[in-house]
């Protein structure tokens, strides 16, 4: 090694000098033109020189059976809201300013729980399957894994995302951080069903939870036949209790609180069972006094995630920007991005695979000249919907609304490249 | 809910009367023949019954910032040898028979490491990248995360998974638990090379790692220019310190070691370094006393994860095998199973997405009639490449490889349903 290690003496000194005269050149320059000046700045601390981890062993092998991030990243935790009256009924957001790709990590998942997070024994859990049924069977959790399984990926996402009150908050988690994305393995719910046998009269199904809010859905047999799912696992290893442990519904694109969590109980039934869950909330008042009840999938959606409020461009030059999209209709197809506050629109990138109801990774490469500015995207799925700005959503649906906002959502970039919430 | 409730009371006594006369009867009995005994042993448990959970409020919101597993998954954790004399250079496996999906969670990835893990700064942190370039660059983090991004799900695999020495492992994770699979984000290699600009002479670029051995290995150029990336996320968060932190190296298909961690140094050359890991290392002796070098593609490969090693049938009747299968070479096209000790082999159903040096979720619907057996898989790459048995692979290559062994690997099921390694 000492040999390569003189060599790179030498080229330290020489690659400083010929950086900088390059910058500003071809790629060279379009990408790292800021990135220049702070490597010289601190050239004392540049390799060659041998960092202090270098000089003695590092940290054993076992000393964490279950890993934990970095040190370093102690601050990228769940988003959770200050000074509540109560904390049983709350949420914890994912903070998806400091996340890249598509997969969430189960320890920044988003959660909502209604009445705190159950501990729950596998063993003593059970599952009843009951109702408009030829049998109705009780299942244990050994049962459930012995039916044949399935895994996907899709986003999971709150309904009330970003809420529409004000204030607005200030960065991508503080407004869409309700929402995540992970690979489920579980069995299929037409499967169960089948297995029990269909009574004619049956219209819903009723999901019950075994937390204290014995959480309640009714959700429509169409959709438990199509895509539903028992899941017992999320990336890879068993559900955390935050997310159903042992068991929870998922239904791929349908607002997250249906999916219940810590899954006891369905009920065949012939009609909705009218939960406090789809009537005093989850429900959408309109100007006219009505309001809209099963109002489940998600709308077509995305934020820009980098370059997004609280950051900073470190100098101009070369950022990409680089965001998520998603549908609970399906497959994002499209999505455009705006630098000039939404006069013209352009293409991004989207990242492969692009799974129907998953998080879609977009981005787009921009050079940012030191002005003001105002960026954003807008996605369009498979179906064609494309994503609404907030004063489109508002002149319909008023302000008296709630859940539902898949707004478009529009940073601003100051000249000294601070970035903020550019409707709050 | 009362209502409910009481319903759920009724139905309950009947379920268990109809599921015991439904038993071995069409689906129901097929999948669900065990659980039903286990099911009526514990009836005074069953719902409706109102668990010990449901009558307080649960953990509150914010209790885990970072989340963690259920309690009860404790002893899902890296698998780890016992007695070794030092940790400094070991192994953690993951523990594939308790996983399902294709996704490693980040805290069960699996590590190898030469000189224990580094704690390393990442504002303090560099890659100099010199040699055989047109103009020398050094890199701070913020320059690294200012090129655009990529993201892929990959897996990383030790070459070493399992070695041909015996005693051969008794779990799945003891034979080729130093496997894994993530989504990585980062920049492409070529970018930055290119960056750079390549001299006419160089071949190949020598990575060294930030660590106390600083692990140094020989790259062809060629792969540096295919699908190489600079990597800083992991499964959506920043790496692991034990994945390399703040920066690595990853080659997709390639064994795991190349994929160099804590990267701080690319150093372009027209000939390889000859390195400690790839002389008297990481080399594959053969019987006439030459020995194999830069045997850098890891071949195609499967196991059956469930049923396997340490696991036990709980009662003869429906039994889904699954497992997972990788190629170095691209992707999976077929994954067979035998469940007749090799006699005749059927096609396994394959989960999408099937993506290119992914893990891919295979599975394979069984009937257990109670009788001993012996199962096993084989995969087949999309280059046609068939997975051979270990007798094929010992009569090639002798016993004195190490490295490199991608045979196939029966499970043996008593009649009492325990599995057990059918090569030990």
């Amino acid at each position: 090694m000492t040999k390569v290690t003189g060599a790179g003496r030498d080229a330290d000194a020489t690659t400083r000098r010929r950086f900088l005269r390059q910058s500003g050149a071809a790629l060279g320059g379009i990408v790292l033109g800021g990135g220049a000046a702070a490597a010289t700045a601190e050239a004392d601390n540049l390799p060659p020189n041998i960092p202090e981890w270098m000089k003695t062993p590092g940290e054993p092998m076992g000393s964490q059976p279950y890993g934990t991030p970095s040190p370093f990243e102690k601050n990228v935790v769940k988003n959770i809201s200050k000074n509540l009256k109560q904390y049983i009924s709350a949420s914890g957001r994912t903070p998806l300013q400091d996340l890249d790709g598509i997969i969430t990590p189960n320890g920044l998942f988003y959660e909502r729980h209604h009445g705190g997070v159950p501990t729950i024994d596998p063993a003593q859990h059970r599952l009843m399957l009951h109702g408009l049924v030829e049998r109705p069977l009780i299942f244990n959790m050994d049962d459930i894994r012995r039916f044949p399984s399935q895994s996907h990926i899709y986003f999971l996402e709150c309904s009330g995302n970003p809420v529409y009150t004000k204030p607005y908050g200030k960065t991508a988690s503080d407004l869409v951080g309700l929402l995540s994305c992970a690979e489920w393995t579980g069995v299929s719910l037409k499967l169960v069903l089948q297995e029990a046998g269909l009574k004619p009269e049956a219209k819903w199904v009723v999901a019950e939870g075994a937390d204290a809010a014995a959480l309640t859905r009714s959700i429509p047999l169409e959709k438990c036949l199509q895509d539903a799912m028992l899941v017992y696992s999320q990336n890879g290893e068993r559900l955390r209790p935050q997310q159903g442990y042992p068991l929870r519904l998922f239904l791929p694109g349908f607002e997250g609180n249906m999916s219940v969590k810590w899954l006891r109980r369905l009920h065949v039934t012939a009609e909705p069972v009218y939960s406090r869950e789809e009537t005093s909330k989850y429900t959408d008042p309109m100007p006219d006094g009505t309001a809209r009840e099963f109002t489940f999938t998600m709308e077509a959606k995305s934020i820009i995630t980098r370059p997004s409020g609280g950051q900073r461009l470190s100098a101009p030059g070369f950022h990409e920007i680089t965001g998520i999209a998603w549908s609970g209709h399906g497959k994002i197809k499209r999505v455009d991005v705006s630098v000039d506050d939404g006069k013209t629109w352009q293409e991004a990138q989207l990242q492969a695979p692009i799974l129907t109801r998953a998080l879609t990774r977009f981005r787009f490469p921009w050079r940012w000249e030191g002005q003001p500015a105002v960026i954003q995207s807008r996605a369009i799925d498979e179906t064609g919907y494309v994503q609404p700005t907030l004063a489109e959503l508002l002149a319909v649906r008023g302000d008296n609304y709630f859940y539902h906002n898949n707004a478009i959502w529009p940073w601003r970039i100051a000249a000294d490249g601070e970035v903020t919430n550019a409707l709050a």
